[in-house]
């Protein structure tokens, strides 16, 4: 049996290396067009940030390491250009001499990986604007940022996605300020707004400059700078442009060949076969569905990446044994000092595509507040109104942020619902968690709002409440926190019973309105929310996330 | 509806704040023997220790702030001395007069937790010799520590399970010298050798001597010291005693007032209904079936007993609508620099109950290895041989082990199988973890075995091998590791051929013998057993764990 691979980075490598394993008595020949084979590319950031010191830890093997140890026969330089699925032969060109040749195959494999998305605009095609997606776009990166003389120490970081925030907190590490253009209203489209603000928060905090609802019209290269024209402000002056916007995936070789595309990528089935039964395709270019919308889409992640490489060199060998379940774009970055992370449907995605939810902002500890360094994180959960199912989860905060989002991403990746959050057991002692962990603590909000036991308000729900003149007329604000946190500002409009004197004040309290609770971050005004509820008040709201949320997103 | 609950530390707390919250009418008695409620009993051992220097910080509520917040009636230095449950009263002593009253019960929550194990042993009733339950005695044991004269310098902890350990790191952090006594062969008895190995070793970096596999036999208190006789070796002296053995379930009041105990502990049902249907009980005074064993057992831990105490209280509101799915012991604490836990079921226990199993012993690493501070950590998994069900996990290691055993835990406690720690879907950045993470990793290794693709061979098989004379007669030991790592040594007899190279010398490896192959954790020594199977070898082993683990326990 004959294999050939297409693309020779993460995927293709490790399917190379899975089908050896497998197969001792296979060929396999694996193309690159570029010089370098599995590398860390999710690592090409902090090398850039010298995070990464040594070049050589990004290169995990070389291509002849790779095909000494797997009997693989690697050809970097070396491009498939064409696939004549009738005669099952590929056209490769050597990139070192330009000239083509034949290579027959029994099976072909394909993980041709996605390209940066270059808008065309004007004064785009400038030496001093970088895209990062292989070590080569590293290399002059690092080049420019290191070695050549910027006046300016000024960057332009153009899409604030992923990779565009961690190459902020790497060029930051270089001494440059930075300046971020984002053509939506926040940092991070996968997450929802009110996550996203933590994280613009601590960009601010470390002197990034955020033009959010921005969009880049031109560049305009000079000898020692770039001008770049966002419209409504003066132009800005850079040494250099990090564009980040996005990347779609590497189609253009399987639809030559004739093979089904779907919207964004290759199409592909359960057992990421595509149209052409011979030839499979991982990775970057393929779309999936996504397992709870049902709605294909690419992941862009290393993780699903590798998972599919396996089940492609497993479903060649055993012919079609393990299917592919899809990825619930799982993803984490870190950010300065915070990591944030999403699973599943973000509010937005779930907006767009009318799917009925409900939601839950928390605010618990990493672990137990009497231990040292215990950091307060977000979590916010979106959930069915009926059946409770998981539909999405984010996360962000200094410490244990990443355990939270996997546990979350195990409950949404196996359709489980809130009730499966609380039952998780965890792992506990003083220095990890508390007896109830952030995750089973998010579970219990989300059951006692699923129950009706308490009615969460969102704090943009609040804040177009008190937009309204006379909102006083209809509501009731009351503020359940203590008389201490009370002196360092509270919602204007409101009135202050501290909880643990609430049941005797009941009686002050408007039966004829709407009463909105609020404490510092849900939990106090979920109990005084439970008393009103049950003392005759029929229509209470809790503020989700309370205080906190609402201080942060008022603006 | 008037509530009696008996204990107010952790588990009767949350119910009685649960009660509240579900129904405002309710009257709601809490007693409690000691001087404290709802306070951080997990936090004790690191008061001791100064690492929490505040003691008000483990006092999460006075009496008076619960009582106000929960409209509870909180009766500290209150001791139910007895049930009626023909007439629903309870007998309560007030220690503070020493007299005795009734107060009715329409139902009770029993909440009296665990105390620890005494051993009858001669000059056990010393003043020098400690355990640690409550707050009381943390400050005895901290007035000690601190305070007193102590002029060795020296103390002895019995018993080296968690907590014990616990209190050796804290001690350690006070000055000390610790010696640990523990009647096992091993520190942690809940974990397996080759887990507890690496703890030991920790231990020993930090100046603790180990006396495994020793008891004490008597003590002998002095004016300023107390000698403690073992036996085999010289008497110990020391400063003090702490004594940490294990702690048993108090069911006295429960057995007095007729209900049904278990062999360690108050009989429950699903509902957490002790034989009596207007009496539950939580916590650590409760049996319960193991979920993968189905033998009831206390697990001690407090995260089960939180999430106990809320479904008491919703099954007593809402009548018995939630079940209680018990917990599969998961566990966790931190020794020094090490995290270690375990969850599941042991090597020892599925060997003591005559089930089935399989092993498997990785070391991978917490994130990428080229992002710096990435620490190669130890995952035991244990498995089912026909369904590849995961039975139990241990993981240590210095970073991201909680992470892991959480995701373990999960898998363990919903009686999942290895191929689902192959799906879990991990948010991956190089900061924490990698395209294929130290969970997925112990999944794929387990996975090979199961389907036969490899045969692992356990370290104390090879140790059983080697010492018998003539072994290489039956055996060809093959080292695959590069001939750098070679050098540092080798397992005494065998044979290097670098994993790259094998192919090359495939005829210079007899074919009539056994073949055990490693390298140095696993993970070649599977390529290379793939190669070998493949090239006419029928008895192919490789060493799980690899010399990594070999080096640790050989001794």
């Amino acid at each position: 049996m004959k294999y050939v691979i297409v693309g020779g980075v993460a995927g293709g490598a490790t399917a190379a290396a899975r089908l050896r394993r497998l197969d001792e008595e296979c060929e396999i020949i694996l193309f690159e067009k570029g010089d370098h084979i599995s590398y860390a590319n999710c690592g090409l950031p902090y090398f850039i940030g010298d995070v990464i010191s040594e070049k050589k830890s990004l290169l995990l093997q070389t291509p002849i390491s790779f095909g000494n140890r797997y009997d693989v026969d690697v050809r970097v330089k070396n491009e498939v250009v064409d696939i004549d699925t009738e005669n099952k032969t590929v056209n490769v060109k050597n990139l070192l001499n330009g000239k083509e040749y034949q290579e027959k195959f029994d099976k072909l494999i394909l993980s041709p990986g996605a390209q940066p998305i270059i808008p065309p605009l004007v004064g785009i095609k400038s030496e001093r604007i970088f895209t990062l997606r292989n070590v080569s776009d590293t290399d002059r990166i690092k080049l420019q940022a290191v070695t050549q003389f910027n006046q300016l120490k000024e960057v332009v970081v153009i899409g604030a996605g992923f990779i565009g925030l961690e190459m902020v907190e790497n060029l930051h590490a270089l001494g440059y300020h930075i300046t971020v253009i984002e053509k939506a209203r926040q940092v991070m489209p996968n997450v929802d707004s009110s996550i996203a603000a933590a994280v613009q928060k601590e960009l601010k905090n470390h002197n990034v400059t955020l033009l959010l609802n921005h969009e880049v019209k031109s560049f305009e290269t000079e000898a020692d700078r770039i001008r770049i024209d966002v419209g409504k402000v003066q132009k800005i002056e850079a040494d250099f442009v990090i564009l980040s916007i996005g990347v779609k995936a590497n189609t253009k070789l399987a639809e030559a060949a004739g093979l089904a595309i779907g919207q964004h990528g290759i199409q592909v089935n359960e057992y990421l076969q595509t149209s052409n039964s011979d030839i499979y395709a991982l990775g970057d270019a393929i779309e999936f569905p996504h397992p709870l919308s049902g709605i294909p889409y690419c992941n862009f992640l290393a993780g699903p990446a590798n998972r599919q490489a396996r089940i492609c060199a497993d479903n060649l060998v055993l012919e079609n044994k393990i299917k592919y379940n899809g990825s619930v774009a799982t993803a984490i970055a870190k950010i300065f000092n915070l990591t944030v992370g999403s699973t599943g449907l973000s509010e937005r995605y779930l907006q767009q595509h009318n799917i009925d939810y409900l939601t839950s902002i928390t605010h618990p500890f990493s672990h137990a507040t009497y231990y040292p360094g215990a950091k307060q994180m977000t979590i916010k959960i979106n959930f069915s109104p009926e059946s409770g199912q998981l539909l999405g989860a984010q996360v962000v905060g200094e410490e244990g942020v990443d355990k939270r989002l996997d546990l979350l991403a195990s409950v949404v990746s196996r359709q489980g619902n809130i009730f499966d959050l609380i039952d998780i057991e965890h792992a506990y002692a003083p220095p990890y968690s508390s007896a109830k962990d952030p995750v089973a603590y998010a579970g219990y909000v989300a059951e006692n709002i699923l129950t009706k036991r308490v009615v969460p308000m969102q704090w943009h729900e609040l804040k177009a409440i008190l937009a309204q003149n006379n909102w006083q007329d209809e509501y009731f604000l009351l503020d359940v926190r203590s008389a201490m946190e009370v002196k360092n500002g509270m919602i204007e409009g409101a009135v202050n019973y501290p909880v643990d004197e609430l049941r005797e004040f009941v009686d002050d309290i408007p039966q004829d309105k709407k009463i909105i609770v609020y404490c510092a971050v849900g939990m106090r005004g979920y109990i005084a929310s439970r008393i009103l509820m049950q003392s005759g008040f029929n229509q209470v709201y809790n503020l989700s996330g309370g205080y906190k949320t609402y201080q942060l997103m008022k603006n």
